[in-house]
């Protein structure tokens, strides 16, 4: 088992909602919870579009498949809508993928994410939770 | 549409995962992935063990029903072990009990929460997604 001598994740980043139609949801998180809105983008790499708002400390993201064969579509398959994963935030990106991963570049599972950053899940859900760890881009 | 003209919820309070046997799960949260725990309490009247990891900006609730007739047992048996729900923090727990679940008394939804607090589950749950909000215990 990983056991870490130092905090190598940082805060939470974003807690992810996968959806099927974003601009279906986002009258309800902006305008009744109250959320700004201060993100709307495609991931072209994993075919997501991510809509984000802020909650403070935490921004929570939508993410509405834009390709048939993106990841979140075939998961929306078999879950439907709902709460989908947790990002940490890491100041050591590639570190972190040799960590939980195995990276041994750091780039074999990383891809580019939302807001110009890279970002790779880990391999192990704890009970079932996807952990997303994303941080500055990685080249 | 309840449309808000103030902000009325605070942050992120925390990010909730249902599982069936706390014991084996916090290693992982606290060992691998490095998260402080932080607290181990049982709420009587929802029959849950919530433990508590602090994850910087955000809480991580571990929740595990301690009687059969818990919501959350029934929600294991339906959907597995997993992301349950997300809580946000309001100074105002009667004033947003009444906006969001039209409670008069702000009390008929609300319960005893972890942490001495009270606590209520919206009854809209957008995409899925429970949302319960937190706040100071409601006599």
């Amino acid at each position: 088992m990983i056991r870490l001598t130092t905090r190598t994740l940082g805060a939470i980043d974003h807690v992810a909602i996968a959806v099927r139609d974003a601009d279906k949801s986002i009258p309800y998180y902006r305008d009744v919870l109250g959320l700004p809105l201060v993100g709307d983008e495609v991931a072209d790499q994993e075919g997501v579009r991510l809509v984000y708002f802020d909650a403070g400390n935490v921004l929570v993201q939508l993410v509405q498949p834009v390709r048939d064969d993106a990841p979140v579509a075939s998961w929306l398959d078999d879950h439907d809508e709902g709460l989908h994963h947790v990002c940490f935030y890491t100041d050591d990106l590639v570190g972190c993928a040799a960590l939980f991963n195995g990276d041994k570049l750091g780039s074999e599972s990383t891809f580019p994410a939302g807001r110009g950053g890279s970002a790779f899940f880990m391999i192990t859900e704890p009970n079932n939770v996807k952990i997303e760890v994303t941080g500055k881009a990685v080249l």
